[in-house]
């Protein structure tokens, strides 16, 4: 399989990544960032407040959610709310995002305030979370930069950059950033969030069809170290803009 | 104040207008469509059915649903889901969108087929719901175009074209195409819809702070007629594209 | 059609409309309106506050919400929260309600007081959301009347009185105040709500079948004009009495 | 206190009781009952089907809304749509409407129909909930005399007649009928409901502020057995207008 | 069918009762009943504070809350959350629970403190209702208990204890505690709520077959006082432990 | 920190581990285990249908639901119900307990049946969803073993075991089994899933405070698969009974 990968890719080879910075001009940051064929919209406003429970800590917040355009998928996907809450996976997934990103804010020196990013997807063709986070960050960073701007910060509230990457196991073979009909043929399928420095931040590997071995596990995390390098660069570059 | 408009605007003149088609490309049809700092994404989903009232009768049908990103506006917006409900203004826009064009679509040659129009908004300047309809009549066009291409229809089931655009009376001056600003100051606002050969499908007028005179309707329909027709040639060339 | 038109009447005539004050006595001020077979239950509920945003301006607000009883229609209709959401139509039509009446108060006289016009509809033959605009401004009227007479007002916070009437073309005939058959065959259908003073407040006209010709529209604003003069009168008598 | 009753009453008497049948014509039955300033609108609406888990049996059901117009109450009551559910109250009190008027359907009579009986009051000054057992036992009744008039039913399919009324003590004194001043000071506070020929199909007796004795639970079942003679009388009328 | 009542009962005895304190170690109060086959979990979970309208009266507050385990029935009951509601049954019971609690206790004493008593079903065969209340009073004086050890109460804020036991005609027979199969055949169903000292706190009897009478109601609330009896003996047992 | 665990534990040490089998008499299925002072009612419930969209394909599915009993933890926790939306956190943790469970089924052993895995968090002291997961495996192997004894299945559809345990680094110390105080002062909080005979089904790392380092992540791999083996040894153990 790995030898008909799209874009004619080796088995430790990003889709072609791209973050356009300030896609959503009324937004304090954005990125519209696409891999491959998916792509996520990301934002992030920023509220001079704190949810209740924080108010007078000095310390700030940040909350992600996520969800995905109606026509981003194959089969239009409702909307949820019309389904009345939640999909259940998106519930998962900004978690995931949420804590990814916190992990590198300073909230002391972010102050009282909330950071809303907000993942859009306008196209699903696997590795959306990833995406949002890799993107997100961009958004992040481009908000915390205009504030610092502003004055309303003296210096950037970050303790470093994040993104995330896909790996999976697909008949037998380790491929990094699998795309949709990848990771739906999957037998293991993991995503790794990393800062720029190499720290792992959040690793979720799950078994879809047979137990995963130390060995695979091993393998894929080096994978996704690699992919996560270029995802930096990327975002480098994006922050630049 | 009409002196002092957007891009220096004359009164009876648009903001400039763009129509992206194929903007989300997992959608049958799409557009992005951007007039001034208002900027939608407009998609069309087709699925093989209809809803259960219309079984049987060989005839098709067409629903829209609208919703602003949260960062599309100065403040961020909450998400539909998270209030638990669809915002009574988008309940009110989304469903003149689908009154809007179901009246070009000729649902007996579309057969037992439902389609989707889907209308997010990037960015918010005033305008959006006029925006959504003449995006969403892009959208549209192109995938019945598609079904045509792919044999699935055997000609296009539309009787025309429909495009939307807003007026008010802003300090006693009549304007087209009012942005937010001016939205917010207007005595007067109307939203006019009408097809590609100049028929009035929906007009909705409001006083805002004073009674309209008829004199002032007839001003605000005459500078809409003006502004269909430059975007009736923005949509024909996005739909030749 | 014309000929055949309920109550045998001509086009330009409104069906038999009465307006019984006070019929809620547990409201501040109530009216049942009647016009042919629609009948619709307006009520005002005076509160001494208003919305958070609007605390500390010394004005007041105005909301209405619109519901149909379950046995007002042929069908029985599930209630609104079986469905966990206020239906579409409804949404739409209590936002027109709100806006039509919020046009002739002077909030600033009002003072930080809410007023809730409620309308339930008890049985629905066609023109509902105009008869619960024309009863509900005299549901309003009665309640500040009220106020005024308790010494909680010193004068009737009203610029002027309003209501609204539907017109229609039907088969190719334009009518005023439509019934529900006419209303299913309608080709074209308008809402138009009038100040007692003659000053237009909100026009709405849909093409449900084919475009509105400008000849059509302006008929129809003058047969409503027609009709809201009656309308007015009623409500006058209704209100002294 | 029992000297000072409303209408001058004595212990044992109720408040005046007026029921106007077929008060909401586009229902299949329907009533306005009055108590006294309760009133309550009950109708009766006829499906031509069961829930899902009954159909094949032959035999039909019924069941009951009920609901509270905002303005039914000194201080406004918000609908239950806007909380996003059935209120505690009203839901036990619904479903005692549902079990007292399904004691007396004769359900294989029926055949696969089902009974919806709404119960929507207008004024609420206590006693409500028998007001709408009362009245909607007349709906429930006029909807099949229409079936039966229709030729729909050969006989009608109930067993006997059925209606409620309230007993409470208060002040030491038991009475008959309480309104709402007396129902908000009663130490004990029940609700009977009886067939028209003294069959007992709901008794409940709650203690408020001090346990109940047998002996006054005896006489506010004996007092509660005198009311509904009068009520049957005001039932009987209203049936046969 | 008395002659075969569960575990050999005679007409007159309750199933085999068991109550557990402090089943629940993380709730300030608890109680694991068991009535037969019906098994409940009830805590009750003490929180400083009372709901707004309360507030600075110096009263406290007690609310119940009622839930099946979607296990404790034959057929997996879908849990409220998922059906987006609290089901109707459980309304009615847990309106129930919180009145016959709160008919013993001293909110003056309680001073401004909310109790939530939680009655959880874990097997349900007849009675959950009855089995909550008598459970619930356990945990609800284990949790006072503990506030008058740790000092935060001087003395036990309760007038006395209460129980609740439920009583039926099955085949024209009176039988004390109901188990699912005879519930589902009576043809009257009663559940009655005493206080220790025998005062009635509620009763409610439904008739669901036939009428009930005066005969029969007295036979049940006898066999009811004797369950009472029995119920007080074990919840004292329970509350010195 | 590690000198003073719960239980005078060493760091690779789980806390006493007891699972009672067929807690719940009413479930097909059922466990109630107690992992310290952490326990969860597990119960499998098997319905003889599967999703709509499975139906003919002659395989079965799993589904799983957690909860918190409201008095599970230190501040009483309102029901999802009350909030109108299964917890974020639970719907991750459902999540994760689906498909660990799947990772072991044989569904086309299965036939067309659902199993419904329900977890009832009685008391939460850290480590609920391992436990959900280790309890569930039993109930869910109590449930089938029923089949089998029934007939109904021809053979186990089980292709292993499944359990569940948690690690984390705490000052700097690899620890097994988190308690609530150890896994709130964590610096990583990892949960792993395992089958019986080693092969890992899901890895969770977390970097909470710092990110991971690869050697931690194989120390905190290593202690969980000391942890799993015994807990594998009481599911058996369980399961015999």
């Amino acid at each position: 399989m790995a030898s008909e990968r799209s874009y004619g890719r080796a088995p430790a080879q990003l889709r072609p990544v791209t973050i356009e910075p300030d896609f959503v001009r009324s937004a304090t940051g954005s990125a519209l960032i696409s891999a491959g064929e998916t792509r996520v919209i990301c934002t992030a406003s920023v509220e001079e407040s704190v949810p209740r429970w924080m108010v007078g800590r000095g310390t700030g917040w940040l909350t992600a959610e996520y969800a995905m355009l109606p026509a981003s998928t194959g089969r239009r996907k409702a909307r949820d709310v019309t389904q009345g809450k939640v999909d259940g996976r998106s519930v998962e997934i900004q978690r995931l995002i949420g804590r990814s990103l916190r992990g590198v804010v300073d909230f002391a020196g972010l102050g009282e305030r909330t950071v809303y990013i907000d993942c859009d997807v306008l196209q699903a063709d696997g590795g959306t979370r990833c995406a949002a986070i890799t993107g997100g960050f961009v958004a992040l960073r481009r908000a915390l930069d205009r504030l610092v701007a502003e004055g309303a910060l003296e210096r950037l509230p970050l303790t470093g950059s994040v993104a995330a990457v896909s790996a999976g196991v697909v008949g037998g073979v380790p491929l990094l950033d699998l795309d949709y009909p990848e990771d739906a043929a999957a037998e293991v399928d993991a995503n790794v969030v990393m800062t720029g420095d190499g720290g792992l931040v959040e690793v979720q590997a799950t078994a879809e069809r047979m137990p995963l071995s130390r060995a695979h596990l091993d393998e894929l995390l080096a994978l996704a170290e690699q992919g996560i390098e270029q995802l930096r660069a990327a975002q480098q570059e994006a922050v630049e803009a």
